[in-house]
């Protein structure tokens, strides 16, 4: 091993879960990294809040600073891991500025800020790094960007929040509602205290957008991506999915679509039914999968576990290799692509199914009347399952409609409809259905 | 987008069914290629065996020649797609001489004559690409490589031949014994006419070989692989395993181990039973998967088809858009790396678990005896099952005996021990354990 080149220095930015396994990774296994990089990596400073803070405790104490700018000034790569906006974005426009490249696992910053961030990483010939922005140690950027440079992807569905699926996971499991589901998630450390980012998918629409723009080579504003979460999703909803074959999850998904003869993005995240034998069904607990479908290559699944402080930095570790590999022999790094740049649509010019129960009046005819609001708007049934049920002391029908395939809009239309409808008592759940 | 560059010179060797869909995509997404490397990929020739063949028909007849040497020297990427060793090997080697880099799918030359080619690869400064090598269009290399280059792999566990999988598959759905589900794959055109490279894991062993090359830095000649093949599977034997909660499965198996206070890998490839809720269980029909296990990334899985005319390919115009990109902006590309140099170590120093099922004689005091055979070689017992059954008019007894993790060597010897205990009168069936 010729370790000719001098040690490259490395800039640690936040000492919290994630960065204090870099950190103990990068001292531990010092020899084995350099081995394959080709030179040494030096960790030259962690910048942290607090020098005093109990959690740094256990991190050599002379690498610790609070003079975050100073410490990025004097790096050759920066891993930025504090999260949030301020200061994270201008502490990576200073390094990028300085001629650094920057490695995060900031998917706020990138979902948010990601363009203007990879325009002037490219003016600098500096790279940025963000494997782990996304489903923790799950190798997906990559894949994305390189090996499926040749191929032309269709559509990408990820499970890339483990707080929700754990929850849904519970619920399916111990038929607790969600609010049960979400304590015990809370209780066991998967579920903050205020869970709305979660819960309300605001993270999985983060991902979402970065996940479509690396899919379609194409800029996707995260406050465009249709977003729904999981807080209405009830018990009997479940079981009822898993008495017929589905399981619910939340879903980012991203797909190429064709609305007036254009090409174009829908990127939406909302609780999903998939069936059961889908690859997707069976990734439990708090792990996360992304599902690919491309032209050539097919379906695709990438599983693992989607946040923890060591997971998370296995991802930020490899890019630290690849990024002081790039720095010893140069070379193309993984640049920002938006060259397809693709029209970001409305979540109307998606086709998909819809399940939708609703209760309706129990009388002859109405079966038919139902049918009809769905044939005006175009929209083709599937299954029509009927049970009677109680409703406000009234016995009622209730009525379980599969649709097949139809724009968003359309179906959309139906359901406006059957509210306003005489017949229709009340329209229980809507939800929409892929992987059949 | 600026085009200064000078269009790429492409040139393919093989026609056959991924070297068409290859010599198809190039052709078709020219433009969608161009935009995504920066320069046009200009397929300069196709190189076949015979001009008139019929599956040549729908490629550009001026492309095609027979002259493969004259091709090689005048292209600056060179994709291999004839397969075996000869001229396989040569014309590589022609091409890396040359100063091209070289992107092949040849799982068999990459595992017989990998080291001899990344050296010469090496010092030529040229690359070799073989995404397409293991694993079709799952994107495996590249996250084995790159993604988690900063974290240590400590096991490796897929499902890497279609064809053996598809006929397991057929015999768990279908209650069928290994010759009928043979010849239902050979029908589907899942398995060849001779089926030997992949029933008797040939095939399995070679992308063994590859996949632990690539997860341990070291060199893992394929000869000394650990294989067997899955014609001895019996009807009986999966519906036995169905019922108690597993099912089999053929494993290339790739893993860290210490052996004598010394780190090594043992490479193995054989039937195995894994819990119906390990994530590699639900990798039905011609699928292919790999499970990855990493000290910080915890468990990984990519999954995928595994091979396949488009699939393939798909991996190969991966592998192509990188090398287009090293080659205008130069860079690390994917060298070789056998850093690590960790010898491989016989199937003795595997620690794995045995399910054993045994015919002994139906009287007192037998299971004491037969729990004395694996105490005597300090392999500790999970479970005993036993059932009553017929042996050549005799009744006996059953037992279906699964072990804690011993090292294989002491397993192998309680094995041995068995067939010569006078109270055995039949060892039915050995199988290893692992997923648990």
């Amino acid at each position: 091993m010729q370790n000719a080149y001098r040690p490259i220095r490395v800039a640690l930015l936040g000492a919290g879960s994630v960065g204090s396994q870099v950190a103990r990774l990068l001292l531990e296994h010092k020899s084995e990294l350099a081995s394959r990089v080709g030179a040494e990596l030096e960790l030259v400073g962690i910048a942290v809040r607090d020098l005093k803070s109990k959690r740094n405790a256990n991190l050599p104490s002379d690498l610790l600073t609070t003079d975050a700018e100073k410490l990025i000034l004097s790096a050759d790569i920066v891993i930025e891991l504090i999260g949030g906006i301020d200061p994270a974005r201008d502490w990576v426009k200073l390094a990028l500025n300085s001629g650094a490249d920057v490695i995060t696992a900031n998917k706020a910053l990138i979902a948010a800020h990601g363009p203007e961030l990879f325009e002037l990483a490219q003016k600098l010939g500096a790279q940025l790094y963000f494997e782990a922005a996304v489903a923790g140690a799950i190798p997906i950027i990559r894949p994305l960007r390189e090996s499926l440079a040749g191929d032309r992807v269709n559509k990408v569905m990820g499970i890339v929040n483990g707080t929700t699926n754990f929850i849904l996971d519970q619920m399916e499991t111990t038929g607790a509602n969600f609010n049960d589901a979400l304590k015990e998630a809370q209780n066991l450390g998967y579920a903050e205290a205020d869970p709305t980012a979660d819960v309300e998918a605001f993270d999985a629409a983060s991902k979402a957008a970065i996940l479509s723009s690396l899919a379609f080579h194409s800029e996707v504003p995260v406050e465009k991506v249709y977003r729904e979460g999981i807080t209405k999703i009830s018990a009997a909803q479940i079981s009822d999915a898993k008495a017929a074959g589905y399981t619910v999850k939340l879903l980012a998904i991203c797909e190429r679509v064709v609305e007036g003869g254009k090409e174009g993005i829908v990127a939406r995240v909302h609780p999903t039914l998939i069936p059961v034998t889908h690859p997707l069904a069976a990734v439990h607990g708090a792990f996360n999968a992304v599902f690919v479908e491309a032209e050539s290559a097919g379906q695709l699944m990438f599983y693992g576990a989607g946040a923890g402080g060591p997971q998370t930095a296995s991802a930020v570790l490899g890019d630290l290799v690849s990024a002081a590999k790039r720095h010893l022999a140069g070379g193309p790094g993984l640049a920002d692509s938006t060259h397809a740049n693709l029209p970001l649509l409305p979540i109307d010019a998606a086709e998909t199914r819809y399940q939708i129960s609703l209760l309706v009046k129990d009388l002859p005819g109405v079966l038919a009347k139902i049918a009809n609001v769905f044939a005006e708007h175009g929209v083709s049934v599937e299954t029509v399952q009927q049970s009677v049920a109680a409703h406000h002391d009234k016995q009622v029908a209730m009525l379980s409609v599969m649709t097949h395939s139809a724009k968003e809009a359309s179906l959309a239309a139906v359901v406006n409809s059957l509210k306003q409808n005489d017949s229709v008592e009340e329209v229980a759940s809507v939800i929409r259905v892929e992987g059949i």
